[in-house]
C-alpha cells in the first residue's frame, strides 16, 4: 500500500516556526517520524513539500495513479485554495486532511476548511500525530474498500 | 488508563437514522466495537450517551476526575452548545472531539463546531474508525503529558 | 392510526403566558380541544409536553415505533435545536409543525425554523386549529402513504 | 362564506412544472380538488391565478369587499413581493398563505416569508391539501370571528 | 410645463390602507390635492396610478417626451424594482422621488431606497405635501435647467 | 429549429439608455440584427419585449411548445426574479441568458443572477453579439441532444 | 412662527468643498438664500452651524423651547450621531432633515440615516432648494397641528 | 420578600473553572455568600442550580407564584436559550440577571444577551457581588412596585 | 473615597426625553439622587454631564488622578465612541457602566456596548437605581484592591 | 490574427475531473477540438495551460504582445485570484472568460467571479463550446476595433 | 513649507495610556521629537492635539490656508468619523494619516481606517517614526506638485 | 545592514500597468531608485520579484537569514495570502509592508490587508517614497533593536 503525503506553505519551518503552536521539532523529525511510522503500519510512503498551490497541484495530477491514499496538510490553502479543493476532487483517491495544531482553537480565518470538503476526513490537533493517525485512517478505509 | 466515551444527542439512533451518512450498523455495534478497540489499546473505557446537553455535563462535572481522557462525538450538540463548551473548560483534562462523518462535506450549519475550540483536536469522517483515532490519540497525548 | 402530539418548553403554559399572543385558554382546555380533535378525526392521540430538548428526543426514539404520525410543536426549540431536527430524521416517520402564532409576524428571530425542514410541512398562526389542521393533514399524509 | 382563491406566478403550470417537487397533478385537477373542498365545507369560492403581481393586487383591491376570506398562494412572489404584502395589509380581510411544498426544506432563498407576515397563517408543504387545510382554518377563523 | 405624477401600487388604497400611517384622506382627496397645487404653481399634471412595475415602465417610456419632470412614488416597488430605477435612468429627464410616510421611521426593509439612486432628489414623511413639494422642487429645477 | 428571443424590462429603450453602457444602436436596430443572424444559421425566430415580468412568463408558458430553444435577456429582472426563474425551470426547454453588458464590471448588485440558474449557460458583455453567441450556442446545443 | 435652521460638520464650508457634489455656492449665500425664503414664507428664522455633534445637541435642548420648528443638515453626522437622534427626540419639537445632495446615489455609507428616523421627513438633493422646501413642510406641518 | 437564585450551567463549578477569569472562590463560598447577603437585606432565598435548560423552566414554571422576584444567572443558556428567554416572559414576575465576569471584554458570542430582553435589568463583572447587586435592586424594585 | 460621575448626552435632558422609557424624574432629582446616596455610602461624589465627546473625554484626562473610582453613563455614545472606550483604558483606574433603561429589550442598534469593554462591569435597566448600585460595586472593588 | 487560449488550474484533467459536471472529452479533445475551430474562424491560437496562479500571470506579461487576444479558463482561480485579475487589467487586450460549466448552477461560492470584471465579457455553461463562441466574440471584438 | 501636526483623541496621553501598544514616551517627548524632526527637514511645524472631533476639523477648516501639508493622527476617529474625513476632503490640501500602533495588528474594529480614504496615504506601526515618515513623505509629495 | 525587498505579482509591469494609478515610470526605474536609495541610507539591498507566491515564500525561506531586515509589496496577495502570512511570521525578521497606491481609496476588497497584520507597519499610498520610506522605517527599527 503506497500513500503520499503532501505537505503544503510553510511546514517545511517547522521548529522555526510559532514554536508556541507548532512545537519544537523541525521537519526533518517529522519525516523521521512520517517514515517511521509508516514502517510500523506496513505502508511505503512518499513526501512532498511545496510552498507553491500549482505545484501541490502539479503533484497530485502527476502521480495519482501511483499511490492508493493521500495524506494532505494544505498548511494557509486549507482556508481559500479552490484550485487544490478541485485537484481533489478531480482524481478518485481517498484524501484525509491533517493539521498539526487544533483549527477550531485559533484566529477565525482558521476555522473553516475549503479543501476537507473533498477529503475524505480531517484531523486536527495531535501535532505530528494527527499524520500517524492520518496514515491509520487511510489504511483502515482502503482496506475497507 | 481510564477513558470516558461521551455521546451526544441521537448517536444512539445509529443504523437507523440517516444510513447514507452514518453507516449500516448500530449503536450496539459501535460500544462493542469501542470496548475491542479500548482492549487492543490497553485502555479502560466507559461509554456514556445521552439527548441532554444537561446530563452530558453533569456527567462530565460528577466523573472527570475519575478519567484521564475523554473522547466525546457531541452530535448536534457540536453546533450551538456553548454550555458543554463551558464544561470542557471547566475541568482540566484533555477531550478529543470526534465526528462519525466529515461534517466538512455536509450541510453548511455542520461545518464549524462550538465544542472542538475547548478540546485538545478533532477527528472527523471515518465512522466508527473516528473513535478509534481518537482513543489512539489521547493515549499518546496522556502519556506524552 | 396513532399520533404521538409533542409540546416543546413553555407550551404547557398557554393561558399564562402572553396572553395577547398565545390567547387566554390553557393547556389544559388545549388538551381537551386535542381530544375532542382526534375523537371527531378518527385518531387515537397521546399527548407529551416538556421543557427539555432532551426528553423530546427520547420520546421520540423510544416511542416511535408505535405511532403512525406526529404532530410537534417545538416551543422556541424550533429555532436553534439541530439535535431535534436530527430526531426527527432519524425515525421515518411523518411529522407536521405547528404553532399557535404566526411565526412570520414576530421578532426577526422566530421566523426561521430549523426543525420544519425534517417535516413533511408546517401549519403556524391558527391558534388550536393549528393543531387541528395538522391532525387532518397527517391522516391525509398517512391514508395517502 | 365567498372565499377568493388567489394563484401566483406558475401556479397554472402544476403538472408540467418540476413534478417532482409539485406533484403529477396538473391545474385543472386543483380547481377541481378546490370546488369539491369548498363544497364539502360549504363555502363559495372564485379562484383567480396570474403570473402578474399587478394582477394579483389589482384582484385584491377590486374584489376585495365580495369576500370573506382570502386563500393566497403567492408562488415565488412570496419571498419578494413587498407591493403584495402592503395589498394583503391594505384591505381588513383574513388571507391565509399556502404553498403546495415545505418551503422549509428546499433552497435557502425559499425559506424566508415576506408575504406571510401580513396574513393570519401559513400552510406549507400538504400538496392539494395545503388549499383544504386553508379553507378549513379560513371558515373556523371567520366563524370565530 | 408639463409634469407626470406617477403613482406605484396601493396608492389608489389610500384612506383605506393603514389609516394609522397613510392618513385617513382618499385617493380621490389626493388627486383633487395635486390638481390644485398644480394649478398654484401654474403646472400642468397628469397622474397616473397602477399596481404593475411593468405599466409604470410602459407609461414612462411612452410619454416621457411629453413632459418636463415627474414626481414618482413608487410604493413598494422603491425598495426593490431594480427594473423601475433603470427606466428611469433610461430617459434623460428629472424625476422626484416622493412618500407620503417618512420611509425613515417604519419597518428596516423600507429605509432603503433602490429607485430614489436615479431620482434628482427624495422627499419623504409628509403626508399629501410630499407632493407638493415635489411639484416645487420640480419646477424649481426645470427653471434653473 | 425555431427559436423565441425574449427581452425584458427597457431593452426596447436601447439607444436612448445610457449610450455609454449599451451602445448607441436602438432596438429596431437590434431585431434586424437578430433577424440577419437568424437567417445566416438558418435559424427561425420570434422576438418579444415586454417590460412586466408577468407577460414574459406568459409568453414562456403560452409557447414554450412552439419554440425548441429560447434566448433571454430578462434585464433587470435577472436579479430578484425568482417567478421567471421558476418559468424557465417549469418547462423543459434549453434558455441561453444573455447580457449587453459585462454585468461582472458594473454595480454590485448586478453581479448575481438569480435566472441564469435555471438556464443552459450565460453569455454576458459583447452588445449585440452576445445575442449572435446565443444564437449559436443554443443550436449547437440542440443538435447535440 | 420661529424656525431655528441647524448646519451640522462642514456645511460652513460649502462652496469650497467637493463643488461638483455641494455646487459653488458658498455658506454665506446660503444665510442669505434661508434668508429671503423665509421672508418670503413669513417665518422667523435663527441660523446656527457648529462642527461639533455636542454644540448641535447643547443648541437644541437650550432654545429648543423657543422655536416652533426645525431645520437640520446633520452633514455627515446623519449617519453615525445616536446621540444627535436622541436629542432631537428628547424635545417634542417638529424637524425636517435636508440635504444638499442626494444621498441615494452617493457612496454606500451615506445611504442610511440614523437622524431622520426622529425627524417628521427628510428632504434630499435639491440643493439650497432643500431648505426652502424643508421650510415650506415644517409651516404647514405646524398649522396643521 | 421571597427570592429565588437561578444559576445555570457549569456555575456549580466556580472555583474549579476558569479561575482567571471566575475566581478561585467556589460555588459553597457562593451560596454562603448568597445567604449573607440575603440576610443582610432582610430577604428570605432559595438557591438552585441546574446544568438542564429544561429544569430551570421547569424551576421557574412551578414555583413563580411562591416568590417575588428572581436573580438568575444563565451561565452559556444566556447567548442562546430563547426557551429561557420564554420562560421568563410567561411568568409576570422580576427577574434580574447577573453575570461574575464583565460578558462585554470576552469572546465575542458572549457579549449579546438572549435572555436579559424579558429581564428588568442586568448586571455584568462584579463577581460575587454581581449577585449582591442583584438582590439590592429586585428588592427595590419590588418595593416600588 | 472620591468617585466622579461622568453623564453623557441628553441625560441632562431627563424627565423631558421619553418619560415612558426614561422616567418622569428630572436631572436635578438624580443630582440630589445622587447626592444621598453617596452620603449614605460614605463616599465623596463629583457629578459631570456633557453633551460633547471630547469634554467627557477632557474631564476623565484631567482629574483622573484626584478619583478613586468613576461612574459612567455614556447616554448614546456607548454604542459608537471608539474613543471614549480608548479614554477609559487611558487611566488606570476602576469605571462602572450604567444605564437607566435595559438597553437589551429596546433597539437593535442599543444592545451592543463599546464602552462597556473598558469598564470593570455594567449594570442596565434600574433606573436612578442603576447608579446606586454602581456606586455599591464600585465601593466594594476598591476596598478589595 | 492570435489568441492566446489560457487554461488553469486542473483544466489538463478534463475527462478525468467530475464527469457529470465537465463531461467525458479529455483535454487533448479540447485542444483538437480548439485547433479546429480557430481553422475555421482563420485564427491562429497558441494554447497554455498551468495550475499555477503565478505562471499564468508570468505567460500574460511575457507573451501578451505577441496576440490581438486571450481566450482564459481561470478555473478555480476565477473565484479568488486578484492578482490573475491586476494582470489582465496589466495588458491593454481584450480578454474573454470562458467556463464550460454554468458557474450560476452550482456551489455558492462559484457564483461569483473576480476575474471577468477584468474581461471584455464571459461565456459560461456551454462544455467545449464555451470556448469557440469565446473565439467568435474575441474575433469579432477585434475587427470592430 | 508649513505643516500642521493634528492629534486626536487620547493621543496626549501617551506614556499613560497601554504602554505595551503605545510605548513608554509621553505626549511631550512626542513633541520634541516632532520639532526636532522638523528642523532636520527645513520644515516649520505647529502641533495640535484635541480631544474633540468638532476641534479637530474647526482647525482644519480655520487655518487650511496658512500650511501646505497636514500630518494627521485622528486616533480612535479613523475608525468612525465620516465628519473628519469630509472636513479633509472639503480643504485640497494633502494630509499624510499616520498611527503610532500598526492597526492592522489589533483589534477588528481598527483595521477599517474611514479618513484614510480621503488622505494621500497612511503610515501605520512605527511609534514616533511614524510621524517622522510623514513628514519626509509629506515634504517630498509638495515639492513634487 | 542587508536589506531584501520582495515585490508581488504584477509590480514588473510598473509602468505598463494601470498608468492613473501606480504611475508612469515603470519597474527598471523602481529598482534604480530603490538602489539610490538604499545607497543614501547605507544599506545593502537585494530586489528580488515573483509573480507567484510559492516562490515568495521559498525566497523568503531561504534568506531570511541573509537578510536584517525585509520591505515587501504582495501586491494583490495583500489581500487574500494566509501563506504568505505565515511566511513572514515563520521568520523572526522584521517586515515592512509597502504600497504604492493608497490601498484606503480603492476598491472595497483592497481595503484589508492579510499581510500586514504580520508585519511591524504598513505604508501606503507614496508611489516610489513607499518604498523609501520603508527603507528608513526598517533601519531605524533595526538599530533601536
Amino acid at each position: 500500500m503506497k500513500i503520499l503525503i503532501l505537505n503544503g506553505p510553510n511546514l517545511n519551518f517547522l521548529g522555526k516556526r510559532e514554536i508556541g503552536i507548532y512545537g519544537k521539532r523541525d521537519y526533518e523529525e517529522l519525516k523521521i517520524f512520517l517514515k517511521k511510522s509508516a514502517k510500523n503500519f506496513d505502508l511505503e510512503i512518499e513526501i512532498y513539500q511545496s510552498n507553491h498551490e500549482g505545484y501541490l497541484i502539479d503533484k497530485i495530477q502527476e502521480e495519482y495513479s501511483k499511490f492508493d491514499g493521500f495524506i494532505i496538510n494544505p498548511g494557509a490553502l486549507t482556508h481559500y485554495s479552490i484550485a487544490l479543493y478541485d485537484a481533489i476532487k478531480s482524481v478518485n483517491k481517498p484524501f484525509v486532511e491533517v493539521h498539526l495544531s487544533n483549527i477550531h482553537s485559533r484566529e477565525e480565518f482558521r476555522k473553516n476548511s475549503i479543501t476537507a470538503g473533498a477529503c475524505i476526513g480531517q484531523i486536527s490537533g495531535f501535532g505530528f500525530n494527527s499524520y500517524k493517525l492520518g496514515l491509520i485512517a487511510l489504511k483502515d478505509y482502503i482496506i475497507e474498500l
